[in-house]
């Protein structure tokens, strides 16, 4: 954990969730793509959440969430119900099933910027609509690096909102049917050359079980996934992964310029970065909910950093 | 590719195929899984092939291999046809569909090892009928190595036998699936542990386009598939990664003893073993039957491992 990295500006959903996977279920338990993001990178780096939740919503969740790194002054707690998103899992965990949405408060979110927030250094855009995403760039002054998450909804829906959100934005990591659906190509390889040609100069395709691949301008890098003994709640892996990655970064004081002055350093950077994803995802799916990383320790995260490390040496 | 090495004994099936990918068809072309061994295994280590084929087959094939570092004298020419193999893959590039199987001469294959073959140092027992790999385990004098495949059909129906063989062999390489159904678990964790009970101290799971994992008693090393841009027939992919791997555990004078004696430089020429598997992996998936291995200079050989090698360092 490093206190003195610059902070991270992260917006998406927090949520009740409503999960069945062959491990069991959790009935409206916490969710949302921006508190994964948040609890996982608030081990490596400052967070400001931008999101909204109902009166319904727990205020000692905040509180929490605040006392572990995360600035909750963006939260927005109005009239109204939080968020709730029921889905399931089959054997196969690396896709969830949505059984329903109940977008409620988050409909109407528009996400508005404190003074603090315009000065975020690096800017995380979780899945929401790619709208909003480019309203929330607009606000922001000066950052030094900017990511986000998308989905096969808005790559179907608002595919010109997205294509002008990624344009400006330096990190795309999606997983790996969004990136087929996203640039019309069953390959990855050839996926991912399409994609970084709509903006990001860096794209994250994530694969579950089997790892995610980095692809820059200076080639691939293959991740592998640490292989858990009981996957039970899957919910929060990519977010979670996000969140380490993006903190990881913030943590090496990576930057867009970096990329260009240092390329060799850059790429070194990312990729532990993508790696320290892996971790983190790997402790989030071995329990429901963010129960797992609430309970996760800076210490485990650091052995099983240094195990993954191991197998994957030559 | 060295000259030096001492020779791998392989025992399996020579056939032809008829197999349809979404990549197109190809019709009773050259197939079987020591086939595939051995032209992989040729670019390490000098090989000595046990098969059976028919008056049907090409004896132009087995006079190219001989020219390619391959002693064909272990194969029987008998009367009758070569085992004839059809199957299909459907978008699901990792699993074959068998549409028929006709054994011929395969069906009464008994291998029967010259004073040459019996003095081989290391041995390869592809998937066969359990009760052959120990017939021939039974006629090979001093092995320093054995490694063996298995398949769903012999552990369903010959698991005594299959079990009996496991005993003897130091190293199992299998599929994913074929490690839940051996093991009885669905985690390959779990799975690798119940194996390597069973007698092979080295467990490798082949996960197809995901890579494969290395088990030891050292710990788990996970290597990435090498990405390929369109793959164009699966068939042969695990026995070509077999031959490759077991070609590289030869040139580099591995041994069960080494297990024993250097546990750590054993771990690093089986870590290098297995991407030399998943390289030559890579190429033969590229084209339909042999094709792409039959092409395959040395120098590609090399540039590959050394791209697959930068895509997995941190």
């Amino acid at each position: 954990m490093s206190h003195t990295s610059e902070s991270i500006l992260a917006v998406g959903s927090i949520a009740f969730d409503s999960i069945q996977t062959p491990a069991g279920k959790a009935e409206k338990v916490l969710g949302g793509s921006v508190n994964y993001f948040s609890i996982a990178a608030s081990f490596y780096a400052p967070i400001q959440v931008l999101g909204v939740v109902g009166e319904d919503f727990p205020s000692s969740h905040l509180k929490w969430l605040s006392e572990r790194n995360v600035d909750t002054s963006g939260v927005q707690v109005v009239p109204g119900k939080t968020f709730h998103w029921a889905g399931s899992y089959d054997t196969n965990l690396n896709e969830a099933k949505t059984l329903s949405t109940a977008l409620n408060v988050f409909e109407h979110f528009d996400p508005k910027l404190s003074p603090k927030h315009q000065d975020a250094s690096y800017v995380f855009l979780a899945n929401i609509d790619p709208v909003l995403q480019t309203s929330v760039l607009d606000q922001v002054k000066h950052p030094k690096l900017v990511a986000c998450d998308s989905m096969n909804y808005w790559i179907s829906s608002k595919l010109d909102a997205l294509k002008k959100t990624l344009k400006r934005v330096d990190i795309l990591s999606i997983n790996e049917g969004e990136a087929f659906l996203l640039s019309g190509e069953k390959n990855l390889t050839k996926a991912s050359k399409i994609i970084r040609e709509m903006g990001p100069s860096v794209v994250i395709i994530k694969r579950g079980e089997y790892g995610a691949m980095l692809f820059t301008q200076t080639g691939v890098f293959l991740a592998p996934a640490f292989p858990v003994e009981l996957v039970k709640d899957p919910t929060g892996a990519g977010d979670s992964f996000a969140g380490a990655f993006m903190g990881s970064l913030a943590a090496a004081g990576a930057s867009r310029d970096m990329a260009k002055q240092d390329p060799a350093k850059w790429e070194s950077i990312l990729r532990k970065a993508v790696l320290a994803g892996c971790v983190m995802a790997s402790f989030t799916v071995e329990d429901f909910s963010f129960q797992r990383l609430a309970r996760l320790e800076a210490s485990e995260l650091a052995a099983r950093q240094k195990l993954l490390l191991a197998m994957i040496q030559v």
